[in-house]
């Protein structure tokens, strides 16, 4: 871990000069803290398939349940934690503390609470989290405003993310060592890709199942309206 | 008009001390610049009402195809121009960097390229322009995807002002006058209104429409496996 003595402080943060005074390193080994995330949300994806089988969806409206699931875990309870204490974590021991500030070692925003980052997720948490977990609930009842909701989360994260990517290209990738395998590949490029590639995905499926049902109920107007005319 | 010396230039931006080196004041006087916004904002808004009354819609549906050709220009030119120009407009004269510049009184963030500004601009220019007139081109059409593009322009919109503001009461105003009757009351908080409470209402409307359609496709789709499994 390369350190910046910044007001006593050492610290693996980008860029090297970055102020944080209140900064403690993490006590747990990087395989526990990325090992309990990944088996969370590898417990999560299981108990939804399973009980997805309960009801009578097709595979794809399954595994889309359980992207649902998972997504509304991880905006309520990491994201909904970085937005209650975005601006102690770097001092703190917790467990999530401790998913964000090896997270940072990719994005510093998250420990400098930089005002996008925080605005952005305080978002997520409170209107994608919950919605998430509607929409999954939506689908596996096959209620009628389904379609509504798994669009309006997907257009959600989408915005979120993009926005994400693009500050941080403008701003030169200045918050992380580019090109670390980890930190920039793994943090930073690859995990959040999931929120551009499969929010993309869903948007095109609900345009067009919502562009499907319009036609037949436009169809069904102008036949009834055809009957009363006569 | 307020002035601070900064760098050999003076400027009314806030906070303060902010760096503007190539500064250009604006030599339109104010009424000349809100009047040619408003005016051409009037001008289609009449048009565009006029040109629907061509079209079986009701009033609701027309007012609503207004409303998306006049986010359709401000986003394109408007907000394209900064996206485009944003770098350089403190310095220009040219009517559109004149709004920008007496805009910037109320928010200096369009001033100084601030990152976030830029981005979420950038995806109102690209993205947000180009579907609030395909948008209203659906709904002149009576086209199936209509309520698909109303709520996804609608989301974006609502997104990227929410964001703004956020961002902006999160570091407590300081890039405008607090108070100030134009710049902070009318620019800053009544003018980006309008992209906060019309998307909501427009998001509402577009719910119910594609939820109402679904649940007839629902009913039907139903009735026909039922007349085949007989």
């Amino acid at each position: 871990m390369s350190g910046q003595k910044q007001q006593g402080v050492p610290h693996p943060y980008f860029p090297r000069g970055v102020s944080i005074p209140h900064y403690v390193p993490n006590d747990r080994p990087l395989l526990e803290i990325l090992g309990l995330f990944f088996s969370l949300v590898g417990v999560v994806l299981f108990v939804t398939w399973v009980y997805s089988t309960r009801r009578r969806l097709g595979v794809t409206d399954r595994l889309i349940v359980c992207w649902f699931v998972v997504c509304g875990g991880i905006h309520s309870i990491l994201e909904g934690y970085f937005s209650l204490y975005h601006d102690t974590l770097a001092g703190s021991s917790s467990y999530l503390a401790q998913m964000w500030k090896e997270y940072g070692k990719g994005d510093s925003r998250y420990i400098t609470s930089d005002t996008f980052t925080v605005c952005m997720e305080t978002i997520t948490a409170v209107i994608d989290g919950p919605l998430s977990l509607l929409t999954a609930h939506a689908i596996l009842n096959h209620a009628p405003h389904r379609y509504f909701l798994q669009l309006t989360v997907s257009l959600c994260q989408l915005y979120g993310d993009s926005l994400y990517y693009m500050t941080e290209i403008r701003e030169g990738f200045k918050h992380g060592e580019l090109w670390h395998p980890l930190h920039f590949w793994f943090y930073f490029v690859f995990l959040n890709a999931f929120w551009i590639i499969i929010p993309l995905t869903l948007i095109g499926q609900a345009g067009k199942r919502i562009s499907q049902s319009q036609s037949l109920y436009d169809k069904d107007r102008r036949t009834n309206s055809k009957k009363k005319s006569k």
